[in-house]
């Protein structure tokens, strides 16, 4: 084997800049708008929610943006991250294709969403919020922005989706060992959450309806702001770190990929991987083919329409031109907590319609039975949303089998599933099911979306 | 911030070879006794249970072994593990001490076990051994061999306490992700099962009695072997890969420790980390204090005597000079279910004899509050057993504040805390207690212990 197993970067190699895809596309994305006149948001529509320096990542057509030295100094609890090439999966699958997969499940929190969290905790704390509220599904971004909070001193106070809430008790456990105060969402201590749960005491919530809340929460108290885990463009931005350091590892090991792959629930860890390299396919430095994957329950991309929506149930947000399967779309119970979002990021969105992505969906069976082929090879037990891409891999990596092709592959595995145990005694106990979603469904979400030109 | 967080080593420069302490000590440990002639247990003694290969290591005084090609392979999934320089936590003390954990929670498993798991199911399967048993408690030791197996295609049966097989469902799908066959112990599928559960039903067993039901089984079938995951020569053995890599990343540093802790159950973990550096002590080439942390719920080294006993509660195994509290004794069920063993290894027991190692215990509570300033301020959430560990690196770097001395201190972080958030959540909601361990507890189980000479 003359690939290494994992090829690391040592921390004085570590990027010390963020990548924004926006500065390299042909056109730019359209702009959010404010939600009550439908003109385009400027950065004061969002003052209430995020502080300043992030409105200006946000709006920025800057290439690179700094990321600063405290930021950098908490990266290197985990980061650089490892880069994998998957020498035991390969061997299983009998396939000349290589397989590389970077791993961002060294994080304290397990996933990709830290790499967000602290420089959004930093940022608010340099300009003296003393409290960020956030929402969280299976609990991944959650944990992320009360370990982020616990690191610069800030209080963190997460709505928690209240099936979840119920369901995994442990991700609760993560955020208090941090610090955090975690609420399910709907909640008694929002007016949203009261209406919801006045009609429905054992209301599950959804993300659309946690957002809500923390969103409310935020914008009464001056010192208290949101923070997002996906979907926006400071999000992505903070995330390409993935990408860059992907470069410089397979660099390394002189090679490029062919295909890449990612999983995609709001975007943020397909754009973290794919930016860099779609800027380097845009300079014409490699061609690969770059692909989204998403789960067959929540099909964004390849069945959501592309148009203005908002971000949230109750209309709170500014709208966004994304793909979308409408704000009150409430998707399957599939076990990817983390994909079951009813847009997807409106950078992903735009650059899927200029046609420089791919988009497929993959049915949770399918996904699962690559993750017990990886875990039985490559050991580490996936989170079930990476488990898409390693399904997206595997299918690739087989069809090279019948071509004969050496592809290089790369895909990102953004989680370990540790706290996702159940999805496997669910899958293991025969017990998955692919759940066909209607059509009817998402037309009947899409018509309560607002009608808006453009 | 002179010193990486992280100092790494290229898979190049991983150690390929264990080393036995055994072979520098001034005078050889007592030998395993036959259970039933109480002379010096021959290889034969073992051959049921163990391949040959093993037996050898168990009994050699070679002083360094060579490890096999495949099982390096296997090792670079995960080694050579970080060592981490922990800023954070010594800016929170404020202490002038400088503190480095080796952790080995970067495993597929999540902790050390794994680098035993790999070679002892390798040498089986050079022997032709169809499958393996063994017994888990918490599910740490099992889970590794599960994926150990899986690796090289054997089968695995594990016997998990049963307390813990109710309470812990997630590691028994862990183990079954990686292909493993998981029974509650004691179990009807062994005679010695069958008994106790006549006694009583919802026996919540013991890591003794799912010792004899493991080793019951595998002495049936001669294709069929046991594993053991801490306690023995070998296992230690295979654990010092840690220490070795130690000591060449604090040599990237110029640091060489003033202070070595490491938490103990059965032992392999402290031994894994600290032989290496006691042959550097024993050859002159640094002086470090080598201390042994135990709970002080079983208190193994500090309040269990030395000799000869059985390693379990039915008395299959050979005869073993020990610290022990006595092979009957039921520790307390604190969280670090790993550390619940009524015995020491007897490499650990002879060293600690000779007065070559220090041991001190604490008490749980203790050890949860110095994992949360740890996991406040270096992020990861550890598993309960190092809590110990870090609870006494904690105490240490404290005195150096008091004194200010600007000690290096050097401890083993053998494993993450995700399957164990219960722990915390109990210790957050304050409901956990540090119960007394009367001396008669110990005085009972002790005078079941057989009377042997020497």
């Amino acid at each position: 084997m003359s690939t290494p197993t994992k090829i690391y970067l040592d921390e004085s190699e570590m990027p010390t800049h963020w990548y924004n895809v926006v500065a390299d596309l042909p056109e730019p994305p359209p702009p959010p708008l404010h939600p009550g006149t439908h003109q385009p948001a400027t950065g004061e529509d969002f003052a209430a929610l995020f502080p300043k320096a992030l409105i200006e990542q946000e709006m920025s057509a800057e290439r690179y943006i700094d990321i600063p030295g405290e930021v950098l100094d908490v990266y290197r609890l985990w980061r650089p991250s490892p880069l994998f090439r998957a020498h035991r999966l390969e061997k299983l699958l009998d396939t000349p294709a290589r397989i590389y997969y970077k791993y961002e499940g060294v994080s304290p929190a397990g996933s990709h969403k830290p790499n967000t969290a602290v420089p959004q905790v930093w940022y608010n704390a340099q300009e003296g919020i003393r409290k960020l509220t956030t929402e969280t599904g299976a609990g991944q971004w959650g944990s992320s922005l009360a370990f982020a909070c616990a690191q610069f001193g800030l209080e963190c106070e997460v709505w928690q989706v209240a099936a979840s809430f119920r369901a995994k008790p442990y991700r609760r456990t993560m955020m208090e060992i941090w610090g955090g105060a975690v609420h399910p969402s709907p909640s008694g201590l929002t007016e949203f959450g009261k209406q919801l749960l006045a009609q429905d005491p054992n209301h599950p919530g959804s993300l659309g309806i946690a957002i809500s809340e923390a969103v409310g929460e935020a914008v009464e108290d001056p010192t208290v702001r949101y923070a997002l885990g996906s979907v926006l463009n400071h999000v992505l931005l903070h995330q390409t770190i993935i990408g860059e350091e992907a470069l410089l590892q397979l660099a390394k090991v002189g090679e490029t990929p062919d295909v890449l792959v990612g999983c995609t629930g709001g975007g943020s860890n397909f754009g973290g991987l794919a930016f860099p390299f779609l800027r380097e396919k845009l300079a014409g430095n490699m061609n690969p083919t770059i692909r989204c994957v998403e789960p067959a329950a929540c099909p964004t991309l390849t069945k959501g329409e592309y148009r203005y929506d908002f971000g949230d149930t109750a209309g709170l947000t500014p709208l966004m031109k994304m793909h979308t399967l409408g704000a009150s779309f409430i998707p399957e119970p599939i076990h990817a907590g983390g994909l079951r979002y009813h847009g997807m990021a409106p950078l992903v969105s735009h650059i899927y319609e200029l046609g420089l992505v791919e988009a497929i969906s993959i049915p949770q069976t399918e996904c699962f039975e690559g993750a017990l082929q990886f875990a039985r090879t490559e050991g580490i037990v996936p989170a079930p949303e990476p488990t898409h891409a390693i399904a997206a891999a595997v299918r690739e990596a087989m069809a090279c089998k019948e071509s004969g092709e050496e592809k290089v592959i790369l895909t990102a595995l953004c989680g370990h599933g540790h706290l996702d145990l159940a999805a496997y005694e669910t899958f293991l106990s025969g017990k998955m099911v692919d759940l066909d979603l209607p059509d009817s469904a998402i037309q009947e979400a899409m018509q309560n979306v607002p009608q808006i030109e453009g």
